[in-house]
Protein backbone atom coordinates (compact mmCIF):
# COMPACT_ATOMS: atom_id res chain seq x y z
CA UNK A 1 0.00 0.00 0.00
CA UNK A 2 1.09 3.65 -0.70
CA UNK A 3 1.33 6.06 1.77
CA UNK A 4 -2.08 8.13 2.23
CA UNK A 5 -1.95 11.06 -0.49
CA UNK A 6 -2.44 14.79 1.25
CA UNK A 7 -5.33 16.08 -0.18
CA UNK A 8 -8.43 18.27 0.48
CA UNK A 9 -10.49 17.41 -2.29
CA UNK A 10 -10.13 16.28 -5.68
CA UNK A 11 -12.46 16.80 -9.14
CA UNK A 12 -13.10 15.51 -12.32
CA UNK A 13 -14.02 16.37 -15.55
CA UNK A 14 -16.02 13.57 -17.19
CA UNK A 15 -14.45 11.02 -19.69
CA UNK A 16 -14.84 11.82 -23.62
CA UNK A 17 -18.47 12.13 -24.27
CA UNK A 18 -19.85 10.67 -27.43
CA UNK A 19 -20.61 14.55 -28.63
CA UNK A 20 -16.58 15.18 -27.58
CA UNK A 21 -16.18 12.39 -30.40
CA UNK A 22 -17.98 13.90 -32.53
CA UNK A 23 -16.86 17.75 -31.51
CA UNK A 24 -20.33 19.00 -31.50
CA UNK A 25 -21.53 21.75 -28.54
CA UNK A 26 -23.23 20.04 -26.31
CA UNK A 27 -23.99 21.85 -22.89
CA UNK A 28 -27.03 21.01 -21.55
CA UNK A 29 -27.81 18.44 -23.69
CA UNK A 30 -27.42 14.27 -22.85
CA UNK A 31 -24.30 12.32 -24.42
CA UNK A 32 -23.38 9.19 -23.33
CA UNK A 33 -19.85 7.94 -22.75
CA UNK A 34 -18.08 7.06 -25.42
CA UNK A 35 -15.86 3.89 -25.41
CA UNK A 36 -12.75 6.31 -24.50
CA UNK A 37 -14.83 8.06 -22.14
CA UNK A 38 -15.39 5.37 -20.02
CA UNK A 39 -11.69 3.39 -20.36
CA UNK A 40 -10.54 7.03 -19.08
CA UNK A 41 -13.36 6.81 -15.81
CA UNK A 42 -12.21 3.36 -15.22
CA UNK A 43 -8.19 4.09 -14.96
CA UNK A 44 -8.90 7.26 -13.01
CA UNK A 45 -10.31 5.39 -10.67
CA UNK A 46 -8.18 2.29 -10.81
CA UNK A 47 -5.51 5.01 -10.55
CA UNK A 48 -6.98 6.93 -7.56
CA UNK A 49 -7.18 3.66 -5.82
CA UNK A 50 -3.71 2.48 -6.17
CA UNK A 51 -1.97 5.84 -4.40
CA UNK A 52 -4.24 5.18 -1.84
CA UNK A 53 -6.74 7.71 -2.17
CA UNK A 54 -10.43 7.57 0.02
CA UNK A 55 -13.49 9.80 -0.50
CA UNK A 56 -16.07 9.86 2.07
CA UNK A 57 -18.75 11.67 -0.29
CA UNK A 58 -19.19 12.60 -3.77
CA UNK A 59 -20.55 15.19 -5.67
CA UNK A 60 -21.89 15.50 -9.49
CA UNK A 61 -24.04 17.17 -11.66
CA UNK A 62 -27.76 16.06 -13.55
CA UNK A 63 -26.43 14.72 -16.34
CA UNK A 64 -25.29 11.43 -17.39
CA UNK A 65 -21.60 11.83 -18.73
CA UNK A 66 -20.91 12.98 -15.29
CA UNK A 67 -22.73 10.67 -13.05
CA UNK A 68 -21.57 8.02 -15.24
CA UNK A 69 -17.64 9.29 -14.60
CA UNK A 70 -18.33 9.09 -10.94
CA UNK A 71 -20.06 5.97 -10.60
CA UNK A 72 -17.34 4.09 -12.99
CA UNK A 73 -14.50 5.83 -10.79
CA UNK A 74 -16.38 4.72 -7.01
CA UNK A 75 -16.60 0.97 -8.94
CA UNK A 76 -13.27 0.91 -9.53
CA UNK A 77 -11.93 2.37 -6.11
CA UNK A 78 -14.69 -0.08 -3.83
CA UNK A 79 -16.93 3.22 -3.06
CA UNK A 80 -19.91 2.76 -4.84
CA UNK A 81 -21.08 2.95 -0.66
CA UNK A 82 -20.19 6.80 -0.30
CA UNK A 83 -23.20 9.29 -0.81
CA UNK A 84 -23.64 11.14 -3.86
CA UNK A 85 -25.37 14.25 -4.53
CA UNK A 86 -26.52 15.13 -8.27
CA UNK A 87 -27.02 19.10 -8.50
CA UNK A 88 -27.92 21.05 -11.38
CA UNK A 89 -25.53 23.90 -10.28
CA UNK A 90 -22.97 21.85 -11.35
CA UNK A 91 -24.21 21.25 -14.83
CA UNK A 92 -21.89 21.72 -17.94
CA UNK A 93 -22.30 25.55 -19.31
CA UNK A 94 -25.79 26.19 -21.41
CA UNK A 95 -24.86 26.66 -25.00
CA UNK A 96 -28.00 28.11 -26.24
CA UNK A 97 -28.41 27.52 -30.04
CA UNK A 98 -25.25 26.51 -30.53
CA UNK A 99 -26.35 23.50 -28.48
CA UNK A 100 -25.81 20.37 -31.75
CA UNK A 101 -23.91 22.23 -33.72
CA UNK A 102 -20.50 21.03 -34.54
CA UNK A 103 -17.48 23.03 -33.60
CA UNK A 104 -16.07 22.92 -36.92
CA UNK A 105 -19.36 23.79 -38.79
CA UNK A 106 -19.55 26.60 -36.28
CA UNK A 107 -16.40 28.02 -37.07
CA UNK A 108 -17.51 27.54 -40.98
CA UNK A 109 -20.55 29.29 -40.69
CA UNK A 110 -19.67 32.35 -38.30
CA UNK A 111 -15.55 32.50 -38.58
CA UNK A 112 -12.91 30.99 -36.19
CA UNK A 113 -12.80 34.74 -34.17
CA UNK A 114 -16.61 34.84 -33.41
CA UNK A 115 -16.50 30.80 -31.99
CA UNK A 116 -13.33 31.57 -30.09
CA UNK A 117 -15.47 34.38 -28.07
CA UNK A 118 -17.87 32.39 -27.55
CA UNK A 119 -15.87 29.32 -26.60
CA UNK A 120 -13.29 31.47 -24.24
CA UNK A 121 -14.56 35.08 -24.00
CA UNK A 122 -15.07 34.79 -20.06
CA UNK A 123 -18.52 36.90 -20.11
CA UNK A 124 -19.39 36.50 -23.77
CA UNK A 125 -22.96 34.75 -23.81
CA UNK A 126 -23.84 32.59 -26.74
CA UNK A 127 -27.33 33.17 -28.56
CA UNK A 128 -29.91 32.65 -26.35
CA UNK A 129 -32.19 29.63 -27.21
CA UNK A 130 -35.82 30.38 -27.36
CA UNK A 131 -38.54 29.75 -24.69
CA UNK A 132 -40.35 27.13 -26.90
CA UNK A 133 -36.88 25.46 -27.63
CA UNK A 134 -36.43 21.68 -26.38
CA UNK A 135 -33.02 22.95 -24.99
CA UNK A 136 -34.97 25.46 -22.84
CA UNK A 137 -34.29 23.48 -19.78
CA UNK A 138 -38.27 23.61 -18.86
CA UNK A 139 -38.86 20.92 -20.85
CA UNK A 140 -36.48 18.16 -19.17
CA UNK A 141 -37.84 16.67 -16.23
CA UNK A 142 -34.99 16.78 -14.03
CA UNK A 143 -34.60 20.65 -13.67
CA UNK A 144 -38.57 20.49 -12.71
CA UNK A 145 -37.16 21.47 -9.04
CA UNK A 146 -35.50 24.30 -10.62
CA UNK A 147 -37.21 27.56 -10.00
CA UNK A 148 -38.04 28.86 -13.68
CA UNK A 149 -36.05 32.31 -13.37
CA UNK A 150 -32.94 30.52 -12.84
CA UNK A 151 -33.09 27.93 -15.71
CA UNK A 152 -30.75 29.53 -18.70
CA UNK A 153 -31.06 29.91 -22.08
CA UNK A 154 -27.61 30.05 -23.06
CA UNK A 155 -24.26 31.00 -20.32
CA UNK A 156 -21.08 32.72 -20.71
CA UNK A 157 -18.53 31.25 -18.26
CA UNK A 158 -19.40 34.51 -16.05
CA UNK A 159 -22.76 32.82 -15.65
CA UNK A 160 -22.20 29.27 -14.59
CA UNK A 161 -19.80 30.99 -12.10
CA UNK A 162 -22.44 32.64 -10.99
CA UNK A 163 -24.67 29.14 -9.70
CA UNK A 164 -21.29 27.04 -9.44
CA UNK A 165 -19.20 29.46 -7.04
CA UNK A 166 -22.55 30.24 -4.35
CA UNK A 167 -22.87 25.93 -4.33
CA UNK A 168 -19.20 25.29 -3.96
CA UNK A 169 -18.78 28.19 -1.13
CA UNK A 170 -22.77 26.87 0.43
CA UNK A 171 -22.81 22.96 -0.10
CA UNK A 172 -19.30 21.66 -0.61
CA UNK A 173 -16.38 23.88 0.87
CA UNK A 174 -18.27 23.03 4.39
CA UNK A 175 -18.06 19.64 4.29
CA UNK A 176 -14.09 20.07 2.92
CA UNK A 177 -13.57 21.93 5.67
CA UNK A 178 -15.01 19.82 8.31
CA UNK A 179 -12.83 17.04 7.28
CA UNK A 180 -14.43 15.47 4.35
CA UNK A 181 -12.24 14.27 1.30
CA UNK A 182 -14.88 15.26 -1.06
CA UNK A 183 -14.47 14.01 -5.02
CA UNK A 184 -16.74 16.45 -7.73
CA UNK A 185 -17.12 14.89 -11.10
CA UNK A 186 -18.15 17.94 -13.27
CA UNK A 187 -17.61 19.18 -16.80
CA UNK A 188 -15.59 21.23 -18.90
CA UNK A 189 -16.77 24.77 -17.95
CA UNK A 190 -18.16 24.36 -14.62
CA UNK A 191 -15.03 22.66 -13.28
CA UNK A 192 -13.12 25.89 -14.86
CA UNK A 193 -15.08 28.30 -13.32
CA UNK A 194 -14.14 26.65 -9.96
CA UNK A 195 -10.70 26.23 -11.05
CA UNK A 196 -10.59 30.20 -11.67
CA UNK A 197 -12.13 30.76 -8.32
CA UNK A 198 -9.50 28.41 -6.28
CA UNK A 199 -6.52 29.32 -7.96
CA UNK A 200 -7.01 33.31 -8.50
CA UNK A 201 -7.14 33.46 -12.10
CA UNK A 202 -8.12 36.74 -14.09
CA UNK A 203 -10.80 36.23 -17.16
CA UNK A 204 -8.05 36.44 -19.28
CA UNK A 205 -5.93 33.60 -17.78
CA UNK A 206 -9.04 30.94 -17.27
CA UNK A 207 -9.25 31.65 -21.34
CA UNK A 208 -6.22 29.90 -21.72
CA UNK A 209 -7.01 26.78 -19.50
CA UNK A 210 -8.22 23.45 -20.67
CA UNK A 211 -9.21 20.83 -18.57
CA UNK A 212 -8.67 17.13 -19.32
CA UNK A 213 -11.43 14.66 -19.41
CA UNK A 214 -11.34 11.73 -16.87
CA UNK A 215 -8.00 12.91 -15.30
CA UNK A 216 -8.32 13.92 -11.50
CA UNK A 217 -6.89 16.94 -10.22
CA UNK A 218 -6.59 17.24 -6.47
CA UNK A 219 -6.43 20.15 -4.68
CA UNK A 220 -4.94 21.29 -0.74
CA UNK A 221 -6.37 24.62 0.84
CA UNK A 222 -5.75 27.34 2.29
CA UNK A 223 -7.32 29.45 5.48
CA UNK A 224 -9.03 31.42 2.70
CA UNK A 225 -10.41 28.24 1.08
CA UNK A 226 -8.66 28.99 -1.96
CA UNK A 227 -6.23 26.73 -3.36
CA UNK A 228 -2.80 25.99 -1.29
CA UNK A 229 -1.27 23.05 -3.55
CA UNK A 230 -2.54 21.35 -7.04
CA UNK A 231 -1.43 18.89 -8.96
CA UNK A 232 -3.48 16.12 -11.67
CA UNK A 233 -2.60 12.50 -10.30
CA UNK A 234 -1.33 10.48 -13.25
CA UNK A 235 1.87 10.68 -15.61
CA UNK A 236 3.12 14.41 -16.15
CA UNK A 237 3.39 13.49 -20.11
CA UNK A 238 0.16 12.05 -20.12
CA UNK A 239 -1.38 15.16 -18.37
CA UNK A 240 0.42 17.57 -20.98
CA UNK A 241 -0.92 15.37 -23.95
CA UNK A 242 -3.90 15.15 -22.72
CA UNK A 243 -4.64 19.20 -22.21
CA UNK A 244 -3.19 19.51 -25.60
CA UNK A 245 -6.05 17.58 -27.20
CA UNK A 246 -8.56 19.28 -25.60
CA UNK A 247 -7.01 23.15 -26.91
CA UNK A 248 -7.16 21.39 -30.38
CA UNK A 249 -10.44 20.73 -30.70
CA UNK A 250 -11.73 23.60 -33.29
CA UNK A 251 -8.98 23.57 -35.30
CA UNK A 252 -9.23 21.71 -38.27
CA UNK A 253 -7.78 18.44 -38.81
CA UNK B 1 -45.71 5.32 -25.99
CA UNK B 2 -48.08 2.75 -23.64
CA UNK B 3 -49.84 4.34 -20.83
CA UNK B 4 -48.77 5.21 -17.36
CA UNK B 5 -48.62 2.24 -15.53
CA UNK B 6 -50.56 2.67 -12.00
CA UNK B 7 -48.23 2.25 -8.82
CA UNK B 8 -47.39 3.81 -5.56
CA UNK B 9 -43.99 2.26 -5.70
CA UNK B 10 -41.55 -0.75 -6.84
CA UNK B 11 -39.24 -3.00 -5.60
CA UNK B 12 -36.20 -4.82 -7.41
CA UNK B 13 -33.89 -7.67 -5.74
CA UNK B 14 -30.25 -7.13 -7.27
CA UNK B 15 -29.37 -9.32 -10.21
CA UNK B 16 -27.68 -12.41 -10.23
CA UNK B 17 -24.54 -11.94 -7.89
CA UNK B 18 -20.76 -13.70 -8.34
CA UNK B 19 -21.96 -15.37 -4.96
CA UNK B 20 -25.45 -16.54 -6.56
CA UNK B 21 -23.81 -18.17 -9.16
CA UNK B 22 -21.45 -19.82 -6.82
CA UNK B 23 -24.49 -20.82 -4.60
CA UNK B 24 -22.78 -18.81 -1.96
CA UNK B 25 -24.24 -17.32 1.88
CA UNK B 26 -23.00 -13.46 1.07
CA UNK B 27 -24.88 -11.98 3.93
CA UNK B 28 -22.98 -8.51 4.11
CA UNK B 29 -19.92 -9.51 2.31
CA UNK B 30 -19.90 -7.69 -0.79
CA UNK B 31 -20.03 -10.14 -4.26
CA UNK B 32 -20.06 -7.95 -7.87
CA UNK B 33 -23.13 -8.90 -9.86
CA UNK B 34 -22.35 -12.08 -12.45
CA UNK B 35 -22.68 -11.54 -15.92
CA UNK B 36 -26.16 -12.54 -16.05
CA UNK B 37 -26.81 -10.64 -13.21
CA UNK B 38 -25.77 -7.21 -15.45
CA UNK B 39 -28.25 -8.57 -18.06
CA UNK B 40 -30.92 -9.37 -16.09
CA UNK B 41 -30.64 -5.37 -14.51
CA UNK B 42 -30.08 -4.28 -17.48
CA UNK B 43 -33.20 -5.89 -19.23
CA UNK B 44 -35.44 -4.96 -16.07
CA UNK B 45 -34.61 -1.50 -16.77
CA UNK B 46 -35.17 -1.52 -19.99
CA UNK B 47 -38.75 -3.03 -19.43
CA UNK B 48 -39.43 -0.44 -16.96
CA UNK B 49 -38.66 2.00 -19.45
CA UNK B 50 -40.71 0.24 -22.52
CA UNK B 51 -43.44 -0.16 -20.20
CA UNK B 52 -43.71 3.86 -19.30
CA UNK B 53 -42.20 3.96 -15.91
CA UNK B 54 -40.60 7.03 -13.82
CA UNK B 55 -39.06 6.76 -10.52
CA UNK B 56 -38.67 10.57 -8.65
CA UNK B 57 -36.50 8.69 -5.80
CA UNK B 58 -34.40 5.50 -5.42
CA UNK B 59 -33.11 3.83 -2.03
CA UNK B 60 -30.58 0.93 -2.51
CA UNK B 61 -28.42 -0.70 0.12
CA UNK B 62 -24.73 -0.28 1.02
CA UNK B 63 -23.73 -3.33 -0.71
CA UNK B 64 -22.18 -2.85 -4.32
CA UNK B 65 -24.74 -5.79 -5.67
CA UNK B 66 -27.67 -3.92 -4.98
CA UNK B 67 -26.23 -0.05 -5.97
CA UNK B 68 -24.84 -1.39 -9.26
CA UNK B 69 -28.15 -3.58 -10.01
CA UNK B 70 -30.07 -0.07 -9.22
CA UNK B 71 -27.19 2.28 -11.35
CA UNK B 72 -28.25 -0.41 -14.43
CA UNK B 73 -31.40 -0.22 -13.99
CA UNK B 74 -31.47 3.63 -13.99
CA UNK B 75 -29.05 3.98 -16.82
CA UNK B 76 -31.50 2.08 -19.14
CA UNK B 77 -34.43 4.12 -17.92
CA UNK B 78 -32.63 7.31 -18.27
CA UNK B 79 -32.66 8.36 -15.30
CA UNK B 80 -29.43 8.75 -13.87
CA UNK B 81 -30.13 11.85 -12.47
CA UNK B 82 -32.81 10.98 -9.79
CA UNK B 83 -31.69 11.45 -6.07
CA UNK B 84 -30.06 7.83 -5.23
CA UNK B 85 -30.10 7.38 -0.64
CA UNK B 86 -28.19 4.23 0.16
CA UNK B 87 -29.00 2.93 3.53
CA UNK B 88 -26.90 -0.16 5.39
CA UNK B 89 -30.97 -0.81 7.07
CA UNK B 90 -31.27 -2.12 3.27
CA UNK B 91 -28.76 -4.50 3.46
CA UNK B 92 -29.06 -8.17 3.16
CA UNK B 93 -29.24 -10.16 6.41
CA UNK B 94 -25.46 -10.54 8.01
CA UNK B 95 -25.81 -14.62 7.67
CA UNK B 96 -22.75 -14.53 10.81
CA UNK B 97 -20.52 -17.64 10.56
CA UNK B 98 -22.02 -18.77 7.91
CA UNK B 99 -20.87 -16.25 5.19
CA UNK B 100 -18.80 -17.42 2.78
CA UNK B 101 -19.59 -20.80 3.15
CA UNK B 102 -21.21 -23.01 -0.33
CA UNK B 103 -24.92 -23.97 0.49
CA UNK B 104 -24.67 -27.49 -0.37
CA UNK B 105 -21.58 -27.88 1.33
CA UNK B 106 -23.19 -26.32 4.59
CA UNK B 107 -26.23 -29.29 3.76
CA UNK B 108 -23.41 -31.85 3.89
CA UNK B 109 -21.75 -30.42 6.98
CA UNK B 110 -24.82 -29.30 9.00
CA UNK B 111 -27.71 -31.35 7.41
CA UNK B 112 -30.57 -29.64 5.71
CA UNK B 113 -32.87 -29.74 8.15
CA UNK B 114 -30.54 -27.62 10.11
CA UNK B 115 -29.39 -25.38 6.76
CA UNK B 116 -32.78 -25.23 5.83
CA UNK B 117 -34.02 -23.94 9.58
CA UNK B 118 -31.43 -21.06 9.16
CA UNK B 119 -31.68 -20.12 5.54
CA UNK B 120 -36.37 -20.25 6.80
CA UNK B 121 -36.97 -20.18 10.14
CA UNK B 122 -38.54 -16.48 10.73
CA UNK B 123 -36.67 -16.37 13.96
CA UNK B 124 -33.74 -18.60 13.68
CA UNK B 125 -30.39 -16.44 13.87
CA UNK B 126 -26.91 -18.21 12.27
CA UNK B 127 -23.40 -18.98 14.62
CA UNK B 128 -22.17 -15.55 15.05
CA UNK B 129 -19.42 -13.99 14.15
CA UNK B 130 -16.69 -13.18 17.02
CA UNK B 131 -16.23 -9.80 17.78
CA UNK B 132 -12.58 -10.05 16.26
CA UNK B 133 -13.87 -12.17 12.66
CA UNK B 134 -13.44 -9.54 9.43
CA UNK B 135 -17.27 -10.29 8.94
CA UNK B 136 -17.89 -8.26 11.69
CA UNK B 137 -18.98 -4.56 10.18
CA UNK B 138 -17.26 -2.69 12.72
CA UNK B 139 -14.02 -3.52 10.56
CA UNK B 140 -15.81 -2.06 7.22
CA UNK B 141 -15.43 2.04 6.64
CA UNK B 142 -18.92 1.76 5.11
CA UNK B 143 -20.37 1.22 9.04
CA UNK B 144 -18.62 4.16 10.00
CA UNK B 145 -21.24 5.43 11.00
CA UNK B 146 -23.58 3.05 12.37
CA UNK B 147 -23.43 3.50 16.54
CA UNK B 148 -21.87 -0.33 17.40
CA UNK B 149 -25.05 -1.74 19.50
CA UNK B 150 -26.81 -1.78 15.97
CA UNK B 151 -24.10 -3.59 13.89
CA UNK B 152 -25.40 -7.55 13.95
CA UNK B 153 -23.27 -10.21 14.21
CA UNK B 154 -25.61 -12.48 12.37
CA UNK B 155 -29.28 -11.97 11.54
CA UNK B 156 -32.71 -14.24 11.69
CA UNK B 157 -35.18 -12.69 9.30
CA UNK B 158 -36.88 -11.20 12.16
CA UNK B 159 -33.69 -9.73 12.82
CA UNK B 160 -33.37 -7.93 9.52
CA UNK B 161 -37.05 -6.85 9.83
CA UNK B 162 -36.07 -4.86 13.30
CA UNK B 163 -33.89 -2.20 10.99
CA UNK B 164 -35.90 -2.78 7.84
CA UNK B 165 -39.45 -1.78 8.97
CA UNK B 166 -38.64 1.14 10.96
CA UNK B 167 -36.30 2.29 8.14
CA UNK B 168 -39.54 2.24 5.45
CA UNK B 169 -42.11 3.72 7.88
CA UNK B 170 -39.63 6.65 8.37
CA UNK B 171 -37.71 7.49 5.50
CA UNK B 172 -39.56 5.69 2.45
CA UNK B 173 -43.62 5.44 3.19
CA UNK B 174 -44.05 9.13 3.88
CA UNK B 175 -42.27 9.79 0.15
CA UNK B 176 -44.55 7.55 -1.25
CA UNK B 177 -47.45 9.31 0.45
CA UNK B 178 -46.24 12.35 -0.83
CA UNK B 179 -46.97 10.87 -3.97
CA UNK B 180 -43.32 10.24 -4.89
CA UNK B 181 -42.40 7.26 -7.19
CA UNK B 182 -40.15 5.43 -5.27
CA UNK B 183 -37.60 2.44 -6.51
CA UNK B 184 -36.12 0.62 -3.97
CA UNK B 185 -33.31 -1.75 -4.85
CA UNK B 186 -32.03 -4.11 -2.49
CA UNK B 187 -31.66 -8.05 -1.11
CA UNK B 188 -33.32 -11.29 -1.00
CA UNK B 189 -34.15 -11.07 2.39
CA UNK B 190 -34.69 -7.40 3.30
CA UNK B 191 -37.08 -7.24 0.57
CA UNK B 192 -38.93 -10.45 2.45
CA UNK B 193 -39.35 -8.69 5.49
CA UNK B 194 -40.69 -5.79 3.71
CA UNK B 195 -42.79 -8.08 1.76
CA UNK B 196 -44.24 -9.96 4.76
CA UNK B 197 -45.05 -6.39 5.92
CA UNK B 198 -46.73 -5.54 2.89
CA UNK B 199 -48.71 -8.34 1.80
CA UNK B 200 -49.67 -9.36 5.42
CA UNK B 201 -48.00 -12.58 5.55
CA UNK B 202 -47.32 -15.26 8.59
CA UNK B 203 -44.39 -16.43 9.58
CA UNK B 204 -45.26 -19.68 8.06
CA UNK B 205 -46.49 -17.91 4.94
CA UNK B 206 -43.24 -16.04 4.31
CA UNK B 207 -40.66 -18.89 4.80
CA UNK B 208 -41.98 -20.22 1.27
CA UNK B 209 -41.10 -16.82 -0.79
CA UNK B 210 -38.86 -16.65 -2.94
CA UNK B 211 -38.12 -12.93 -4.53
CA UNK B 212 -36.20 -14.09 -8.18
CA UNK B 213 -33.01 -11.52 -8.85
CA UNK B 214 -33.27 -8.78 -11.11
CA UNK B 215 -37.09 -8.79 -11.45
CA UNK B 216 -39.48 -5.37 -10.70
CA UNK B 217 -42.27 -5.68 -8.12
CA UNK B 218 -44.80 -2.94 -8.40
CA UNK B 219 -47.26 -2.06 -5.78
CA UNK B 220 -50.12 0.21 -4.76
CA UNK B 221 -50.93 0.61 -1.22
CA UNK B 222 -54.02 1.12 0.51
CA UNK B 223 -55.29 3.47 3.44
CA UNK B 224 -52.73 1.64 5.88
CA UNK B 225 -49.62 1.60 4.44
CA UNK B 226 -50.22 -2.20 3.27
CA UNK B 227 -50.49 -3.67 -0.31
CA UNK B 228 -53.80 -2.87 -1.86
CA UNK B 229 -52.13 -4.19 -5.35
CA UNK B 230 -48.75 -6.16 -6.30
CA UNK B 231 -46.97 -7.98 -9.28
CA UNK B 232 -43.92 -8.64 -10.80
CA UNK B 233 -43.29 -6.59 -13.93
CA UNK B 234 -42.63 -9.17 -17.01
CA UNK B 235 -43.60 -12.25 -18.65
CA UNK B 236 -45.34 -14.18 -16.37
CA UNK B 237 -43.87 -17.60 -17.33
CA UNK B 238 -40.66 -16.54 -17.03
CA UNK B 239 -41.22 -14.65 -13.30
CA UNK B 240 -42.67 -18.51 -12.26
CA UNK B 241 -39.32 -19.78 -13.67
CA UNK B 242 -36.72 -17.61 -11.80
CA UNK B 243 -38.89 -17.57 -8.49
CA UNK B 244 -38.79 -21.44 -9.04
CA UNK B 245 -34.94 -21.16 -9.51
CA UNK B 246 -33.87 -19.23 -5.85
CA UNK B 247 -35.85 -22.23 -4.20
CA UNK B 248 -33.60 -24.52 -5.76
CA UNK B 249 -30.57 -23.56 -4.21
CA UNK B 250 -30.27 -25.78 -1.71
CA UNK B 251 -30.92 -28.77 -3.52
CA UNK B 252 -28.29 -30.95 -4.76
CA UNK B 253 -28.14 -30.41 -8.52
Amino acid sequence: MSKRPQFDFAIIRHGQSEANRQNIFTGWRDSPLSDQGVSEARASGRLLKQEGFHFDIAFTSLQSRAIKTLWLVLEEMDLMWIPVRKHWELNERHYGALQGKNKIEAVEKFGAEQVNKWRRGYAVQPPFVALTDPDYPKFDARYAGVPEAMLPRGESLKDVSDRVLPFWLSEILPLVRSGKRVLVAAHGNSLRALLKHLERMSEAEIEAVNIPTGLPKIYTLDADGLAKTTSYVGDPADVQARIQSVANQTKKG
